[in-house]
Order: structure tokens, then sequence, then C-alpha cells
């Protein structure tokens, strides 16, 4: 998309900070970044969401998010990592080219990124049973 | 693992609010959803965490996703998803079982998840590009 900045910068048209890179991946640091090292897998195809990337990249997309923090293991002082993929202004997707997140974490670093567990309700269990249950293929 | 929660669910030795199942995994609910529709992707097989599951697992989890999600949306009235993968209790993984969690969004639900953006500077840029660069295989 020519309009699209992470396809500009997986092409290497717009200079990044490249941890990686291979024909299908480019990998680079975050500019605002919620950690030392936050780092983001962009795909060089443009895909707006997981709903939209192919099965194919979708799978090597987590591949590469394994063997990524599998390096900064050791690398890195951090204690953990998360792996965030937003899909949608609403889950605070803010570039719409389908894009990963890794996210190292350290001990006391207050970076967020949790939530505040609820309540799953009989009935809300139910509800949701009824509307989903049968319909994944 | 015997004394591994996950494993029970996912091989139905404890029952659960199955979304899907198949060969390889079991989709559940969460049972402290930070929105309504929260699931959980959970492979039958035990690995701790991503840097210990197998590549094929890993990639199957994110296609899995995908097919999730793509099926949620129209079920349920959400407005995006995140998906969430926590490796280490610093990124606030607390079951050690490897895990995908799939959070349907909605407008102003406040569920947090999100991080405060820092600032990559130059400095900070050079030394992990200096420590991961050239690591990752």
């Amino acid at each position: 998309m020519s309009d699209c900045i992470f396809c500009k910068i997986a092409a290497g048209e717009i200079p990044s900070a490249t941890l990686y890179e291979d024909e299908n991946f480019r990998v680079i640091l975050d500019l605002g970044p919620a950690t030392y090292g936050h780092a983001l897998i962009l795909p060089k195809q443009h895909y707006a969401n997981l709903m939209e990337v192919s099965d194919e990249l979708a799978g090597k997309s987590m591949i590469l998010a394994k063997k990524v923090v599998t390096a900064m293991t050791g690398l890195l002082p951090c204690d953990g990592y998360n792996v965030v993929q937003n899909n949608g202004e609403a889950a605070g997707q803010t570039v719409f080219h389908y894009h990963v997140h890794l996210i190292p974490r350290y001990k006391n670093d207050h970076a967020g990124i949790l939530w505040k567990p609820g309540k799953l309700t009989d009935e809300k269990r139910d509800e949701i049973l009824e509307k989903v249950r049968g319909k994944i293929r």
C-alpha cells in the first residue's frame, strides 16, 4: 500500500532500527517503546490485521516471535516477554498493517499491558457458548 | 504434566467452557475475563512458554487465533481484538503452560492492556542493536 508507513519501513524505503530481516519479515525497534528492547515484527506484504493476514504469514510471525524472544533471552537483562498483536482502533491498533509487538519485561517495570480480571458468570458463559461454539472452522 | 491445570483442562479432565477443540488445541473461555468473550487457546501438549513450544504449535496457535477472531467477528458485538501471549511472571504469566489470550475489545471498554509509549533514544537504539542484531537465527 503506497500510503502505509509500515510497508515503507518493511521494504527499507524508510530507515529503521532493524534487528532482523528475512524474505517475509523485518523486525524493528519500536520508536515508542513500552520497555527497553520493545520490537515489532512487520510482514513485508501488506495486511491490515490478523483477520486479513494469510495463514502462512500468521503462523510464521509467531515462529519468528519465538525466535526473537529466544535470542533476546541472555542478550537483554529481561525477566519475561509479552507478545501482543492488536486488531482495530478499539484494541489500540494505530497502524493498520498487521504487526506483532515483542515486549521484554523487567521485574517491577510497571509497563502495564495487564488487565483487571472480571468474572465469567454462568449466564454470560452460556450466552457466549451459544453464540460462538460450533462456529469456529 | 500431572500438576498442570491447563494440561487437565486441555485434556478434558477438568470441565471448561469450550468454544473449540481439535487434535492439538482446546479454546476455552477465561474464568477471569478482561472483556466479554475473552478466550484462551491451550495446546494439549505441555510447554511452559513461547520459548519452549514447538515451532509447529507456535505457528498453528496463531493460525487458530486468526480462525477464532475471524469467527467471533459478527457473532460478538466487539470492535477489535488483542491477541496476547505472556511469558514469565514479570510479564503476567500465571499458569506456566503456553497459552494465547484472545480478548475482544469494545469501544470505551477501559480494559487496559495498553502501555505508555516511551522514547527510543539514539543511545538506547544503538545499544540494543549492538546486543541483538545478527543474533536472531
